[in-house]
């Protein structure tokens, strides 16, 4: 059945394609900062494909049209893109060409690929940019057809922008900054150039609400050795804000425009002597502006390159914003244990109701979100809870809708990945949890996912290992069950920020361009294996692990983790037979830990439920 | 106490400097092919400093001196260089300079740093070109000092060189050249330039004999699209060696000379339209020359990088010969078995023996020698016995002398690595073995390293892991208890040739720099975790693996490992405390492999033995 929705829009689309010369035109799923999560204005791929996941490409031809998306994304992708005409291209999946390679098959000789350049990163156009020099084609990076054929499209955000005290931030901006700049002496750059939100938010001690469930702003920063410029939408801040930090706060709409007429503004010469800069550029010393290749929009590229001598690298405030301080860790091993103690009280209604009261996916999830609106502190949630019961939890990043809201019934089990964002900290958390009857199957994958969580949070490592030394620690029985999960195994996550944050990451697979980032202690990764059947059933359990130092002798730096999440795993689904003696010691471990700590934050009927439900296996 | 022998070599060679105007000199453990092993010839940074580890930098000043080695051998350096005046530099520990950073701080503007160019790999000397000019410092490449100042020079070797048959090869000269050129073609070279002996040996069928337990010939080969040239000492070689093989045989002596004269020889220029090379020399095309980077001569990047365009990348025979065929698995798999029963018979002889009469390290190390010499087609030793008792097994690479050699006794441990090059295959194997009483702490060691070794060879992974994915199997349990070894996990290994080859391996840390290569069906790996307190006590335990695959379904294809050795791990030193219910088990089932394979090929008293020795736990 066709999607009459999508293809109108992709009519207009083209229409508008054809109006400006353009044969190709790329949507990523991008905001001009590279987010994760973009605010409404910025869902122009999900608007004219129909397919909502957080990560996509769509590239339309003249008369076809492409979407590339992940792995935890194939099951949904197929079901939004059916009736659209749009091909779904399952990335790195044997003989899938990614787009770059896609486009190099397609394009002609005088060709136009077109883009928004804002919302295209410098890495993706870089790539694009040789693919079309290869066919003699041409990129258009300067027209945002969204702007045209999205009729009317949602307008930018402009939430109030808060100052963190100290006593949440655990650290002052000036401090802050002498660290970045510490790091920029090195590298020897002359300017920081950020875009991306979050470190921006870091960097200065603030917080927002543009896009649902990150708290952050909508704004540029450019760092320089004495001072900063800070892009904001004025009108969501108040005077005073980050008064006596030097930093200089610009309209947001304006960065263009400054970056033209006033940028670089001072020469910022290096010292004398610097004989290998000042050889560069013929004798004149070329400032050298540095900025995160990931963030980085294609068109700020263009700009800053002609500006002086950019280097596409990491930010400083990456790895300085992963490490958390004491006050960060502190806040978030206490948020953590409230956030527990919500899930709890939301897995002990939902087994006393289910079967007896109508409960769908959604209306599961808003009661959850009832109980963390309950904890002081509490802003918002930090991502879209995942809701699916039964063959929707094989669903990797499922979120009903009404047209797949299942009700949930006294048996199987409904999977629920959820997160909150508040005063204190950045919650995610993932159970599976059992609600009648279930298989001998789902028993033996609910128990091997479970070992698996918790076999890889009693990892203890050398300084200076990495994800990848890792990831085998969680997934090791599944493979050898000759099973696996097509995602990677954790993911860093923020403090008052965003659910998924860099540069740390535990996965195994390897591509040579792609750096890996030590863990370290302070920092904050999530532990979460599942496995997926498709049509039947989904398992995921996650944990988010803090790093700790266990040790230093000769050998070195011994790292471990320690949980900040205190959730039951649920024991109706646990068996023994699927279990080594090991796996059961540290269940009950792990259970044991959780009724201290999550005991005296429930009421009676909670607190008899919880007992019985961390008992040994 | 001053070692006076060094000493004067060092003052010989500092005269020699002086003469020729450099006032630094770098000897590396070189050969002119970035061979591991090396013959004779090329000790010069063992004849001048006393250091006899395989792996080392000496750096000579007019005053001062430095030796860089890894942890391998720094308990070894430290013993050898005393009294030599040379400093230790231990690699990769903290704070200690590499010696380009060294040389970044001590070169003076005008200063010499003088090296053999053939000795120099290209990468090393690229850093050492950048290092001196940043310092304003010049290179001398061409004159090797060890042919002044080292007194009776070995001469270089010239061993016969013989063809293997297809029996032993598995694959034809003409097939491994038409797979080497697909990858040729795909990377758009005209020449492959090889000068790593193993490699050449492989292409060709052939094997010599000039390196001790390398069964390889000097050597140098060019690969063009049609044809090829191989040097090689004709002195060495019969008139029809690779008679119809359209390979040119020249005297390697004059590769040098060839290379001036007459390489390029034709331009073999590139199809039409081939714009992009075309464009690179102004219109007309330079020749594509590949070359690999890690086994390359500076001096032969300098010449060649002048006769086209050089790519130093990997050579395609690198992986091609890492991935066994069929004949080449069988053959392994059956000298592995002979092999492993020679080890069996010397450890029953040894524990018959020890104590009673007079057994060194090195009488040992050479009865086992007799026991492998019985085995039809053996042709040497694969590297020199390790054979360490006692305090002596601490030491990673530890080679007997005879101020070393300690006499066995019939308590504690003795280390023996050992392994044979054979008429079809290359052995590698260590068993820790117990002479008599062995403590507490001992037994616990033995234990967890076994349990090790067995965990690790009972992997299971999705085609795609490399062997940092893998080393965590093998190590978590020592760095659970706060232990680790400073070496890697496993090593590739040849077919009748190099005991350590590329490009896989197991280890853990990560260098953005270097590459790593994902485990195939294949190949051979090995599998030794080990553990060493100096002074006191040493354990490894050796097993090569293969590589195969394990099942292909939706989730992708899983390999595993089938175990090639097969000897007894020490009952006397196992003991059930410290290893777990599976540890026992993977004992267990190893040790009833182990007695069905081997008991057919020992004796009566022999076969008591093992049948005791591979008792159940």
């Amino acid at each position: 059945m066709e999607n009459q929705i999508v293809s109108q829009r992709l009519s207009a689309l083209r229409c508008a394609m054809k109006k400006n010369g353009i044969h190709y035109y790329m949507i990523t799923s991008a905001d001009c900062h590279g987010s994760e999560y973009v605010h409404e204005h910025f869902r122009t791929r999900a608007y004219f494909s129909g397919f909502t996941g957080s990560n996509g490409t769509l590239l339309v031809g003249e008369e076809d049209a492409a979407l590339w998306t992940d792995g935890r994304y194939f099951l949904q992708a197929e079901e939004e893109l059916a009736g659209t005409g749009i091909e779904l291209m399952r990335m790195q999946e044997k003989g899938v060409p990614d787009p770059e390679e896609y486009l190099g098959d397609v394009l002609k000789a005088g060709d136009v690929l077109g883009f928004d350049g804002n919302c295209v990163s410098a890495k993706l156009g870089k790539k694009l940019d040789k693919v079309c020099r290869g066919k003699k084609a041409r990129i258009s990076y300067d027209k945002d057809l969204g702007d045209i054929a999205w009729e009317e499209r949602p307008a930018l955000p402009a939430e109030p922008v808060r100052e963190l005290t100290e006593e949440y931030a655990g650290e002052s901006v000036m401090d802050k900054l002498e660290e970045v700049r510490r790091v920029m002496e090195k590298e020897g750059a002359d300017y920081l150039f950020l875009s991306s939100l979050d470190d921006i938010m870091w960097l200065f001690n603030l917080r927002g609400a543009d896009v649902t469930c990150n708290p952050v702003a909508l704004s540029y920063a450019v760092v320089r050795k004495k001072d900063c410029g800070l892009f904001l939408q004025k009108k969501a801040v108040s005077g005073t804000l980050l008064a006596g930090c030097d930093v200089e706060i610009r309209e947001y709409g304006t960065l263009f425009d400054w970056l033209e007429t006033e940028f670089p503004k001072e020469e910022n010469r290096r010292e004398e002597g610097d004989e290998e800069a000042a050889d560069k550029k013929g004798g004149k010393t070329a400032v050298k502006i540095l900025a995160s290749g990931e963030s980085l929009s294609y068109r700020l590229m263009r700009i800053l390159s002609e500006k002086g001598e950019l280097i596409l690298g990491e930010s400083p405030t990456e790895l300085l914003k992963a490490i958390k301080n004491e006050v960060e860790l502190s806040r978030s091993r206490e948020t953590y244990l409230r956030d527990s103690a919500a899930l709890c009280k939301f897995i002990y209604w939902l087994k006393q109701h289910v079967g007896k009261e109508e409960i769908t996916e959604i209306s599961a999830a808003d009661k959850l979100a009832e109980f963390r609106r309950q904890i002081p502190g509490f802003l918002d949630l930090s991502f879209t809870t995942i809701c699916g019961y039964g063959n929707n939890g094989a669903i990797v990043h499922y979120a009903a809708d009404e047209k797949t809201n299942r009700r949930l019934e006294d048996k199987g089990m409904v999977l629920v990945d959820s997160g909150g964002q508040y005063m204190g900290g950045t919650t995610d958390v993932t159970r599976t949890i059992v609600l009648g009857e279930v298989t001998e199957e789902e028993k033996k994958i609910f128990s091997l996912v479970a070992a698996a969580m918790l076999r890889l949070s009693e990892a203890v490592f050398l300084e200076g290992a990495t994800g990848r030394n890792l990831d085998i620690l969680a997934r090791q029985d599944l493979w050898r069950a000759h099973l696996d999960y097509k995602h990677g195994t954790g993911h860093g996550i923020g403090y008052m920020l965003n659910v998924h944050e860099g540069p740390q990451r535990i996965s195994w697979q390897y591509r040579k361009e792609v750096k890996e980032y030590a863990l370290r202690p302070g920092m904050l990764i999530s532990d979460e294996p599942g496995m997926y059947f498709a049509g039947a059933f989904g398992v995921r359990t996650e944990n988010i692990l803090e790093v700790v130092k266990e040790e230093e002798n000769e050998y070195g730096t011994f790292l471990g983790f320690r949980h900040l999440t205190f959730v039951p795993i649920d024991r109706e689904a646990l068996d023994k037979r699927f279990l080594n003696e090991e796996d059961v010691e540290r269940i009950n471990a792990y259970h044991k830990n959780v009724r201290e700590k999550i005991l005296p934050l429930l009421n009676k009927e909670e607190q008899d439920w919880l007992i019985e439900a961390t008992e040994d296996l």
